[in-house]
C-alpha cells in the first residue's frame, strides 16, 4: 500500500510530462447541490484521462534494465492509451492486449499513442494468457490499471492538486471502477495533513465496491452493462482493503442519474466528461442535504466519448 | 465607429462582471495547421457566449435615466440571452422580441437570465414592428446585436485578453455573422499597439461579407441554412464600413468543414462549442500554407449546442 510519501514523490516524478488541469466551479451547479463544488478537469488532461498519471508514474518508477525490456497491459480503454503514451515519453516498447473484436475507436486510440497491439480472443482468460506469453518471452513489466502501488499512488496527485488549488475541503467525491483513483485519493485524504472525507461513486449496475464494503467480502464483477464502461471493473483485494480503512462511503447511481449529470455538465459547463466521470456529480445531486453548505471536491475523470453514440441519444 | 481607446474602456467596464476565459492550446491541432494556435475559450464565458461582453458594456454605457426604462432586443440567441443577464446585473428590464415558433430552448434561455419574452409573428417585419410599439410606449433602448457602437467595442475585448495572453499574434481569426466581433477585433488590430492580421471565417451558405467586400457593395442576407446559426446574419453599414477599412480577407468555408472542425475540437479538445465557433478553425485548416509558422489567434465565440440535435448525427 502506498503512503503519502509516495503521492508526494509520484506527483514530482510525472508533473514534467502531465498538465497541471484547470479547476471550474459553475454557480448554477452549486445552487443545485446547496454546496461550493471545485471540479478538477482531468478530461483536459494528455490522453483525455487521469490515468496518464498512475501510467507516468509506474513507468517511470521502473528500473532501467526493466524500463528497457518494455511494458504491457489488458486494458484497452484509457489506461492502455496512457501507458503508450507515458512508454513513448521513457522511449520503452508498450503492448496492449485487445480482444478481436474491441472497437475500432479503441484500436486507434492505442495506436496513436504509439501502443504495439497484440490480439486475444474475447475472454478475460484469453487476454490474460496472450499477456502472460509475452512476459515470459520478452520480460515485459505488467502494468496493472489499478492494482499497482505506483499506479494508485500516480492517481492521487490529481486530488492533491485539487487541495492546493482550494486549499483545502470538505469532501471529495471520486469515481469507483477498480479503486485505483478512490483508494489512492483515501491515502491522500487520510494520512496527509489536510483531512477530509472521502466517497466513491458508483454504478449501481456495477456495485462491487459497495457490496464488499457492505459484506466485508470482496465481490466479483458485475455483467458489464453500465453506461459508465470506466468503472466495470471490480476492486482488487490491494484496493478493496484500502478503501475498507479509509473511505467514508459508496454512493450507488443509477444509469440514468449518470446521464443525466454527464447532458447536465455539457449543456452548463461546456465540458466534455465520459459517463465514468458524471458518477460522482450525480452522486452529489442525489445526496440531498448530506453536502449541504460544504465544500465539495470532484474529479471529472476523462473526455473520451463516441461522439457518434451518445447515451441520451439512444 | 468606436475608437481603440473605447475598446479599453469597455474592458474596464466589463471586467468585474465577466470571466477570463482560458485560453487553449492542442498540440495535436498545431500539427494539423503547421502554426501555433492560441484559442480563446468564450465558449466558457459567462452565458455561453463572447455576446455577453458587447452586451454588457452597452448596458452599462446607458444613462441611470435611460437604464431605469429599460433596454430592448429582437435578437433570440446569445444577444439575447447576454442582454438579459447583463441588464439583470445592472438591475433593469429587457424585453426580447421572439417569434411564436422560436425554438423552446431559446425562449428557456432567456427567461432564465430574465428576460421578458414578448411574441411576434415569424417576419422580421413583425418582430421590428413589435419592438417600436415597446420602445415608443416605454421609451427602451434598443440594443441592436452588432450595429451599435458599445456592442462593438465589448466584443473587442475577447482579442484584447488574448493579445495580453499570448503577448502578440501574427493574425486573428474570428467568425463573420452581424461583423460585431470582426469589426470591433478589426479596430483593436490595426489602431492598437499590437498590430497583426484580422480574418474573417464565413460560412459560404452565408457570404454576405464575402460578396460585400468583393462588391464594395454591401450585401443582404442570404437564405438562412448554414449549420452556424450565429453566422446567418448579414452586416450593417457601420460594420461594413470598418471591416472594409481594416479586416484582410474573409475566408469562405463549406457547411462540411464546419461541422468537422467542429468535432475535432470535441474529441482532441473535449470542448463544446456550437458550429459557429468552429468557422475560424475550419478556415485555418483550409488555408494551407498561408498561416504556416504564425502565431494565430481564434476565438471560439460560443458554446450553446441543441445537444438533441448534433450536426454530424443528421
Amino acid at each position: 500500500m502506498p503512503t503519502f510519501q509516495d503521492i508526494l514523490d509520484a506527483h514530482e516524478r510525472i508533473t514534467p510530462y502531465i498538465h497541471r488541469t484547470p479547476v471550474y466551479t459553475s454557480r448554477y451547479i452549486n445552487g443545485l447541490c446547496g454546496a461550493q463544488v471545485f471540479f478538477k478537469c482531468e478530461n483536459l488532461q494528455k490522453t483525455g484521462s487521469f490515468k496518464i498519471r498512475g501510467a507516468t508514474n509506474a513507468v517511470f518508477t521502473l528500473t532501467e534494465e526493466e524500463a528497457q525490456k518494455g511494458v504491457i497491459t489488458h486494458s484497452s480503454g484509457n489506461h492502455g492509451a496512457a501507458l503508450a503514451q507515458a512508454a513513448r515519453w521513457r522511449g520503452i516498447r508498450c503492448y496492449v492486449v485487445m480482444p478481436h473484436n474491441a472497437p475500432a475507436i479503441k484500436k486507434q486510440a492505442a495506436r496513436g499513442y504509439g501502443a504495439e497491439i497484440v490480439y486475444s480472443e474475447a475472454t478475460l482468460d484469453s487476454r490474460e494468457a496472450v499477456a502472460r506469453e509475452l512476459i515470459e518471452k520478452h520480460g515485459l513489466s505488467l502494468i496493472h490499471p489499478y492494482d499497482n502501488p505506483a499506479v494508485i499512488a500516480g492517481q492521487a496527485t490529481a486530488g492533491r492538486e485539487l487541495l492546493e488549488e482550494t486549499g483545502g475541503l470538505d469532501a471529495l467525491l471520486v469515481p469507483a471502477g477498480g479503486g485505483g483513483i478512490l483508494s489512492g485519493s483515501a491515502i491522500l485524504a487520510k494520512e496527509g495533513p489536510h483531512r477530509m472525507s472521502v466517497y466513491g461513486a458508483e454504478p449501481s449496475l456495477a456495485d462491487d465496491a459497495y457490496q464488499s464494503l457492505k459484506t466485508g467480502v470482496r465481490q466479483p464483477q458485475r455483467p458489464p452493462v453500465t453506461v459508465a464502461d470506466g468503472l466495470r471493473t471490480a476492486l482488487s483485494d490491494r484496493t478493496f482493503n484500502i478503501i475498507r480503512s479509509y473511505v467514508d462511503d459508496i454512493i450507488l447511481v443509477d444509469d440514468d442519474e449518470i446521464v443525466a449529470a454527464m447532458r447536465l455538465v455539457w449543456e452548463r459547463m461546456k465540458l466534455i466528461i465520459e459517463p465514468s466521470s458524471a458518477a460522482p456529480l450525480a452522486a452529489l445531486l442525489k445526496s440531498g442535504k448530506r453536502f449541504a453548505g460544504k465544500k465539495v471536491g470532484i474529479v471529472f475523470s476523462g473526455g473520451n466519448v463516441d461522439l457518434d453514440h451518445l447515451p441520451w441519444l439512444k
